[in-house]
């Protein structure tokens, strides 16, 4: 069966396990810890860190490396549920906000709040830096505003359906989530969207998830939270 | 006619500029200023920053914004020139490739070395900081040496065709050539890739790019350096 080598609490890894879940394809999930030297998982990724999908296809095996690869080979791998809009524009528009995910978001949130929550813990890297993390929750104000301000306009993030876009926005949202940084209650139509979009099957998979050391809010698998 | 916003020494703004030139769709191009005000460009483009796209389609003009997202759109717009290869596991390596140059070069080399070059030069942020500066360029040889071991085995990034992956790449590079930051005589590989990219007519359009108050070695501009 294809594999996917991931890491539970990682926007990334997220990212494609939807995608995939989406496209209703079957995944065996082998958990990778990014701060441990692993030689299986070394041997057989270019980038030495989840997601790495290996795929069955006629005559062997394909590895596909990072979220972004991993998402639109999953897409083009048939026609049925697609995980891009048909038209160019929102096709475009739902890179685009994939890739701000991966991009800005990523730099000016997950660099803060992630490193200093996950990282750390995980890497030892010493005690939590508050003004990091302030810093970051900054940022993260700043990127809701944003957020609500495209879904004033969309059911979605790109437009009418659930694409791309989506899938990078819920998973990095998911993990901060996670780790009880939304104050909700803040942003209503952010909530609307991820309420909507918690209830996808594909989505519901990731909320089961635990880490050692870490409780998630008690919302966080609610679908009505 | 289409108009694309860029900045000339701007990796992204130069990996819209390869791709509308590869699939030779002409463009007028309009030089942005990414740390001043523009409210012309503000109001058309969701992100602020180069590249944005505006292009004719039946019935208006519609706007894509960020590399990622115009690379894939102007190549989804005809089956000419094609910008990925052909078989999945090709596309999927060309994808994964220039998403690591939008994601890790640019968070550990350009968020140094541009950064203190250029971004700071045209925003008065006060002189170089030589530390960050040594960093970036210790990043840089590193990645430098994973491009070789890349380049030991393909003729291009991805395989066997030039495409996404060798437009960030080139894109990329270029940039830092034009600040002098590559001592080629270290990286006999990545000049062999990048002499053949450079003599591509979508290439050699960017070489006569000029920056005030920056000047571009010598070999910058000569395909047989």
């Amino acid at each position: 069966m294809r594999k996917l080598y991931h890491f539970p609490i990682d926007p990334a890894s997220r990212q494609a396990r939807i995608a995939l879940a989406e496209k209703k394809l079957k995944v065996k999930l082998e958990q990778i810890d990014p701060w441990q030297t692993n030689n299986e998982f070394m041997s057989i990724t270019p980038e030495g860190v989840p997601p790495t999908l290996v795929d069955l296809v006629p005559g062997g095996t394909i590895t596909i490396c990072g979220a972004r690869a991993i998402c639109e080979y999953v897409n083009e791998g048939s026609s049925r549920h697609p995980l891009l809009p048909e038209e160019r524009s929102a096709r475009a528009e739902s890179r685009r906000i994939a890739a701000w995910f991966d991009i800005k978001f990523s730099q000016e949130v997950n660099a803060y709040i992630l490193h200093e929550k996950i990282e750390k813990s995980f890497s030892n890297l010493g005690p939590t830096d508050t003004q990091t993390l302030r810093d970051g929750r900054e940022h993260l104000d700043y990127h809701l505003s944003y957020l609500t301000w495209v879904l004033e306009q969309r059911d979605w993030l790109a437009g009418d359906t659930f694409s791309l876009a989506d899938i990078a926005g819920v998973a990095h949202i998911s993990c901060l989530d996670f780790l009880s940084e939304i104050n909700w209650k803040n942003w209503p139509e952010v909530k609307r969207w991820y309420q909507t979009a918690k209830s996808r099957p594909s989505v519901q998979g990731l909320l089961t998830d635990r880490l050692p050391g870490f409780r998630a809010p008690r919302h966080y698998t609610d679908l009505d939270f």
